[in-house]
């Protein structure tokens, strides 16, 4: 088994989102360029995205909030699709708030503003896939929002340093959508939302790592 | 304003669901009638069911896991679909775990069992809405599942006695479904599967409930 690395990083610009392609056994690894930015990230099965990322089965099937290293993410059909490989960051994420969306910045009195529930669509009508039927909870990294002994859910700012980085490892072939939160009206974002990146590693066998060097 | 009682209530027998249509002001009161019973709880809007009740969303709203007293449950769209108007069991409820599905006893090794994901398909397939695009994070009534303080969620029995109830108020006109919870291979049950049972007040104008009296 080898990997191969893609040759060139995907920049999120601040505010957007960008999609991937995963096979099973590829690697994601996701940087916080600057630091203290958020990023809410969906997978979807590749060949039915009826399958997703489900937080509310991700939950039950580790018995946590959010997986330990090494957990599972798994689907609404309770299925691996992707796992924590490995987190340089604080290690502090979210699965419990809903992505950003224009309802949500109507409400904030900013009603044309960028959300991750618009970039997702965006992202996915891009894949061809026009119409998403309702947005999953987002696996949301780099977001602080501690779980008080009385439930509170306070609102902090991301505590993620310049270059933290988050992996994931694809464990069935999938559709991965990476938001930069475009939230400035809650201290989510620290100083204001920034740029993330993805470099994606290719699980390959020999032969094939070895053809892609010719 | 007058509330009008359903002459009868509806009996949900143990590991199925019913449904009730409700009214933006109607109440719903869910009792647990042997005690020691879960039961998931999903609403969708009553004109479009594309529209239902959201857990990320609610907890966004109320920056809680779970709503305060007199708290909002919100859809999707941010809406306020019912209200926590009053409680006189332990108050201890989750809306953190997926509704149990033909998956997760498939998991258990028990692939031909009654699930909430089944129960909820049935009673909406008899209002007409077939194939539902997937299902929400119900709001498991009775159920106890707290968090630890390092995020572990462990599950216990439910806390209910016998006789003790929830009550919701609509704020939109909705569709409320309720399952008697299946689960008998974890302890969320207690010593088993029991029924619960909703007694609907309708809100009505004095003109209408005096018809109503004739």
């Amino acid at each position: 088994m080898t990997l191969l690395r893609d040759p060139e990083p995907v920049t999120i610009p601040a505010r957007e989102a960008r999609s991937v392609s995963l096979r099973a056994g590829d690697r994601l690894v996701i940087t916080d360029v600057c630091g203290g930015q958020v990023g809410d990230v969906f997978a979807y099965n590749a060949y039915d995205i009826s399958e997703h990322h489900s937080a509310a089965h991700t939950r039950t099937h580790n018995g946590r909030l959010f997986p330990a290293l090494l957990g599972r993410f798994v689907t609404n059909r309770r299925r691996p699709i992707l796992t924590y490989l490995a987190d340089s960051s604080p290690g502090i994420h979210d699965m419990l708030i809903a992505a950003c969306d224009p309802e949500r910045y109507a409400a904030l009195g900013d009603p044309v503003h960028a959300s991750c529930a618009d970039n997702l669509r965006r992202a996915m009508a891009e894949r061809g896939h026009e119409a998403l039927p309702f947005i999953p909870q987002p696996i949301n990294i780099f977001m602080r929002v501690p779980v008080s002994d009385i439930g509170d859910l306070p609102w902090l700012d991301a505590p993620t340093a310049p270059g933290d980085t988050i992996t994931f490892r694809a464990e069935m072939d999938c559709i991965v959508v990476v938001s930069a939160c475009p939230q400035d009206h809650t201290v989510i974002n620290g100083a204001g939302p920034t740029p993330l990146a993805m470099t994606t590693y290719r699980h390959t066998t020999e032969e094939t790592a070895a053809d892609a060097h010719h």
